[in-house]
């Protein structure tokens, strides 16, 4: 995996018939290659970050008329040289380049490993490599934030600060371990207390972000429930009535289209499996309580829609109890109070029912503004860093589990030399984020998830 | 549609998900519009052709890290300044930084608008504009060929050549009409008539190329009939399975596979409407002729497989006779002999029938070369100018119809007036193709089948 001095050339953009394609050729011979089969300027002898108008040609017999652009190292997206050659969009075509430069003397690049170049050449953090990936597949504005702000090194930033912290620890009590005989201690244990405290809080934020991080980076697989007339067609219908009113398709970039998603703020809120779950609230007595959680662990959260003039108090009380069992967040919603003529204060024992009518729009804004805050997203309006990668969550777990050893190791005197490798442990795992700690295997995992061509 | 002194915008590469998208900005503000939205150097001071990488953001807020190229009119691609912006290939960024540029004050093109506004900048002819279309589309090496030297205007340079003579002769006869109370003849009607046949040549020559033309752009539907048991599926089998031999799949640019497609030369025949089809000889008498030619017309060539065997010279001549009457190319193809102890050489009514063994893989070049001969391929490999295009072949036919006006007129001795109106017909016709006579009519029909972007 970590050879990487030969030269590799992919698809730089996506597959399919457009105007133009890219083929992004990197490495030591990159620019040697491309000037083999390139007639125009010679590429070898231009300035880097130029562009040169030219016919890619095999023994003279013309392939076809390109834009090539050279960058070179290390001032390029890999820190090596490379040449991206702008041809027609016809795979026929770019499949015919592919192969002269092939021929030349280049490789086709695996999945990622042009980014991978990037980190193996230090041009990029292994946490922001991986938010490449995450631009790449960003379908929302939530989503989108989250993932420049990683690509921009925000995040990492966070995580050498944090590990830096616990360095300056790490450095006393190996000074510690240096002088063991003497029995001395550099390091002031109740202030070192509070220092792996105080990361110890920081990394558990970062941990408890990762709830939001995971719904702004996925979605949130979110269920209406309800009794049959409580209006849950139509409170679908309206939700996503008015977002797709918001969203204006352009021409050239339509998105794949996913039925049941409605955007709030950013934030993708997926209506799942409607068919079999909507109605599984009111059938609770007929299935097991086990079997209906399982079915619910399909959501992140439950709206409850009730017909605000045919139920009663004692049947809410009823139905939100079988849903607390559940264990997910939840919104308590009065549907149709167009036509009530009975007072909706006649639920008085359940705070904050949200009021609406679907059918006439009414309340929907209020709805929104709910579910926002059920996902607790004002903290990612606040700029707080959140955690959208399962791996960073998984070292960061690891962490917080290293640091508790090294709090019990202090308040339980243990000697230096096992409080020093609890520290290179969690060490070891912050490392892990941004890669200054890392092996081929995890590399090939991650960049095994990577399209080719980045 | 001629207005072209705005800013246009769209996403040049093909729609989904890849490494990198180009979104292409053209126009006077080009350049102004994607500064306003870009951090980085200033993309108003650059030189042409030199690359920048630097931030979009909406009013500071990071939208994606992208690397812009500017191109300065006239040394660009439409002959106007272009930006293009290669971000991160997500729909989603796509989308957002083709607002903020609409925002700006650019507009959504239309289909084909960027090499439209190249013909009308004069960049390239109409006939080099539709090659760009075609480049896009190949599909095969030899669609591929013919598009290219198209795009390179070799095709346009005999049709502009055909039209300086007839440019010559016209202005002879114009002069006449100058003169025409004194009933002079300045050119001399032997030599015009001459010229005129020669041009008339050429024109009836490049006509001749379109059925040609055609198969080398759409493919050539060809069918395989013969008697059951002849070995038909066997033969299409086997021909299929040496051309995915040939072809090795690449990667990242796979292309959709066509079922029963295969490419000598690069020329793709296409097995056509097999299951309906096949029997059709055989079951002549049991269908109307003229519904059966109905059937027939899907195909461009046919090969009539029999089986050496079982066969008697008898029914060769009666089922040869039949598909006679369709009018179409045909090979006679005597399969199974491997297995005969009849001496082929029984068939002697028949010139060139092609001996194979579809089970052995025999004779199977030989097929192939006889293919090739049968849709005179041999004219495309001698570098001859190949019409593809329909628009073309109409104008080349309205033009040779008005060259005969005109070798009738001289014969019959018109009057010069007379004689100048049909010359200039001829030369409406030929001009309409390289696009030296158009308009708004001809424009919108050829660019709206474009795809946007282009």
């Amino acid at each position: 995996m970590l050879i990487h001095n030969d030269t590799i050339v992919a698809l730089a953009t996506a597959n399919g018939v457009g105007a133009i394609a890219v083929i992004r050729i990197s490495g030591p011979e990159a620019i040697a290659i491309a000037s083999t089969v390139f007639k125009g300027k010679n590429l070898i002898d231009v300035p880097t970050h130029t562009v040169h108008f030219g016919l890619i040609h095999r023994n003279g017999e013309p392939i076809d008329e390109v834009v090539a652009t050279i960058f070179k190292s290390p001032k390029s997206y890999t820190g090596d040289d490379i040449v991206e050659i702008s041809c027609h969009g016809s795979s026929f075509i770019v499949k015919k380049i592919m192969q002269l430069l092939i021929a030349g003397g280049a490789r086709y690049a695996r999945a990622g490993e042009f980014t991978l170049r990037a980190f193996l050449n230090g041009k990029i953090d292994l946490a922001q490599a991986e938010a490449v990936a995450d631009m790449i597949a960003v379908d929302s504005e939530a989503s989108h934030i989250a993932a420049i702000a990683q690509m921009r090194g925000g995040f990492s930033q966070d995580i050498i600060n944090l590990r830096q912290e616990l360095l300056n620890f790490a450095s006393l009590i190996e000074l510690e371990l240096d002088f063991s005989e003497e029995d001395v201690e550099f390091a002031d244990r109740k202030k070192l207390t509070d220092l792996v405290t105080s990361i110890k809080r920081s990394v558990d934020a970062l941990i408890k972000s990762f709830d939001l991080g995971n719904v702004i980076k996925n979605g949130v697989p979110t269920v209406i429930v309800g009794k049959p007339n409580a209006g849950k067609s139509t409170l679908l219908n309206a939700l996503l009535k008015e977002d797709k009113a918001m969203v204006s398709e352009i021409a050239g970039t339509t998105r794949d289209f996913i039925e049941d998603e409605i955007s709030i703020e950013g934030v993708n809120f997926r209506f799942v499996d409607t068919a079999g779950l909507r109605e599984t609230i009111d059938k609770l007595e007929h299935m097991g309580i086990e079997r209906t959680r399982q079915k619910m662990k399909q959501a992140s959260l439950i709206i409850y829609l009730f017909d605000v003039n045919t139920t009663s108090e004692n049947e809410l009380i009823e139905a939100i109890d079988e849903i607390k069992l559940l264990s997910i967040p939840y919104l308590i919603v009065g549907n149709k109070i167009d036509t009530t003529s009975k007072k909706i204060h006649a639920f008085r024992n359940f705070d904050g029912i949200i009021y609406i009518s679907a059918a006439h729009n009414a309340g929907l804004e209020a709805l929104r503004t709910k579910l926002l805050e059920a996902i607790n997203y004002a903290s990612f309006k606040t700029g707080n860093t959140i955690v959208t990668n399962m791996r960073h969550f998984e070292s960061l777990s690891n962490t917080t589990t290293s640091l508790h050893k090294v709090l019990l190791a202090i308040e339980q005197k243990t000697a230096s030399d096992f409080l020093a490798q609890d520290i290179r442990q969690a060490l070891y795992f912050l490392g892990e984020i941004t890669g200054e700690i890392t092996n081929d295997d995890l590399l090939g995992n991650i960049f095994s998830k990577f399209c080719i061509g980045k």
